[in-house]
């Protein structure tokens, strides 16, 4: 059954989502929704497009609502908190009918749940692809009044990794792979790598625990933190702001850091895995710096979490190597093919 | 010349918007801006997308940036304040060259200039359709937590709009007929409409005065203010909360309120100029709602503003009713063909 009309796309939205919610005084249904935040507020935006960023033929509608929303969250997890609301603009093309969106919507709410996230309004439109953008907020401590944020590096600080770094470029790869071929029990192979790429968890309760701990010590500038969602080759440099300062790493990621499927799949096909993983892409982990003498009470707080987190290396003046190894590789650009 | 990369476009960005802004505490660049809010924070999202918001056969790239942002400061602006930033998902096809974007980050930073925005960031992404999708935010008074809002009139109130209904109907339909008939120089005979289609100023400032003058006499709850942007047929009853409240309204158009190139158009086509202006459409006008006693000092203010303003009749339980007839229509939807 279709749609047939805004209002009724609107009354799924509101079936899905409470209208109401305390960081809100003021709801969906209006020009504007109000919110009454009581901090510094992180705000970050993102796009997830079809084509772009995910295919129909094998992201379920379900997985585009979570992941849509997910790659927001995670940019706020990065800033040191966890996200209190969204809003979204959804453009359809007018063949979603009322299953789809139903599943879309639950998607996107489930994890809206998980982080108790106000959904503030949007906008819908209609054109011929599907284009779904967040705008995400998280209020930050008083005390955090930048969040946590790239560049604060120094030499010696440690490097490290919340998450899991390759996996979901593993997921693109099989997935893609078996579109083309027609072959869908390969996904059956590789399941945790099709799973981090339809449907990451973002680190924000991570994110949050660190902001908390930067506060505690006074930490607010030594602390760096960033999501790395064009693979860590592309984001690494950012996090170190290495073309202002200069600074590099040495990194090192051993056989046993990486998934199984990634080591699998890399022996079968000859690729380096450590150089697969490091290349990655859609991770959506939180990679971060801090002073060495921090990092045994960081590795206590992050090993509270379910997601492993690594000492991937440290930081020092230069280039960045692999392995003992220098470095070329330049991540995803949507704007170079 | 075509941009080469992502880093190529967002440096365009950084040449047309200044990094920094007073109400920022972490501007562009990272994961998350971050944003130093001193009281309720009105949030709206817009689309604006290709074929169904514009053409780029008869909307300059200028046009483009200029009217996606200034839907978004409308929707600021009737829930009572001025816009304080935004942040942008920029959805491009990859055929737009340097100058293209150029020209449209100067149509974007005009208006941002104009209401003195900070542009948080965003995201760019790659698709077959331009889609630009924009998050505007804007700080209200401590005494206004919900801000302006709809569905607070009562039977006798004032309704009133601010700014010109109708004029970008026509604007669009011109536009529209320019293209298929390939007839250019018709534009020039209805230059009001086509610019009000194409660079509607929003009302922001007007909405402001508004909301200023509810909380001097405490009329937070009893003044209403919406933006017209479907037309004032659909939108009126949103205003008045039609389906909970019945209530309607006596509405009379006069002819002499009716822009010249509205009345001389309806005239050679044989329309009804009232029910015309009526119906409108991306008027991006605010509809307001007033106690009867309090309606001359709203005028007064309103009469500060060079766009006109106009009494538009009387709520009353029951039916709208424009110059004495019940009406039908129900305005623009896009999901209904």
């Amino acid at each position: 059954m279709f749609p047939a009309s805004e209002d009724d796309i609107l009354a799924l939205v509101n079936r899905h989502f409470p209208e109401d919610h305390p960081s809100l005084s003021l709801g969906r249904g209006d020009d504007c929704a109000v919110m009454l935040p009581r901090g510094p507020l992180a705000v970050s935006t993102d796009i997830f497009a079809e084509d772009a960023h995910f295919r129909r033929s094998y992201f379920t509608p379900y997985d585009i609502g979570w992941k849509s929303l997910a790659v927001n969250v995670s940019d706020i997890g990065s800033s040191g908190t966890v996200p209190t609301g969204f809003s979204i603009g959804l453009t359809l093309t007018g063949k979603e009918d009322i299953d789809w969106i139903s599943q879309f919507c639950e998607g996107m709410s489930d994890l809206s749940l998980r982080f108790d996230l106000a959904i503030s309004g949007g906008d819908l439109a209609r054109s011929s692809l599907l284009n779904i953008c967040i705008t995400a907020w998280g209020e930050l401590p008083s005390a955090l009044p930048l969040g946590l944020r790239r560049g604060v590096a120094q030499e010696g600080d440690v490097l490290f990794i919340s998450g899991r770094l390759g996996l979901a470029r593993l997921g693109l790869t099989v997935l893609e792979n078996a579109v083309r071929k027609g072959a869908d029990q390969e996904k059956k192979q590789w399941p945790d790598a099709c799973s981090q790429h339809l449907r990451p968890m973002p680190l924000a309760m991570e994110g949050r625990t660190l902001g908390d701990f930067a506060v505690k010590k006074g930490l607010q500038d030594r602390i760096g933190l960033m999501d790395v969602s064009d693979g860590l080759a592309r984001d690494l440099p950012r996090l170190l702001a290495s073309q202002k300062s200069g600074l590099g790493a040495d990194i090192c990621i051993c056989e046993e850091d990486i998934h199984p499927e990634i080591r699998l799949w890399c022996q079968e096909k000859g690729h380096d895995a450590a150089a697969f993983v490091f290349e990655g892409g859609e991770d959506y982990a939180l990679a971060g710096t801090c002073p060495r003498e921090h990092w045994e009470d960081i590795a206590e707080l992050l090993s509270t979490f379910s997601v492993p987190f690594l000492r991937l290396g440290t930081v020092k003046k230069g280039n960045i190597t692999l392995n003992g190894k220098g470095l070329l590789s330049s991540g995803f650009d949507h704007f170079v093919s």
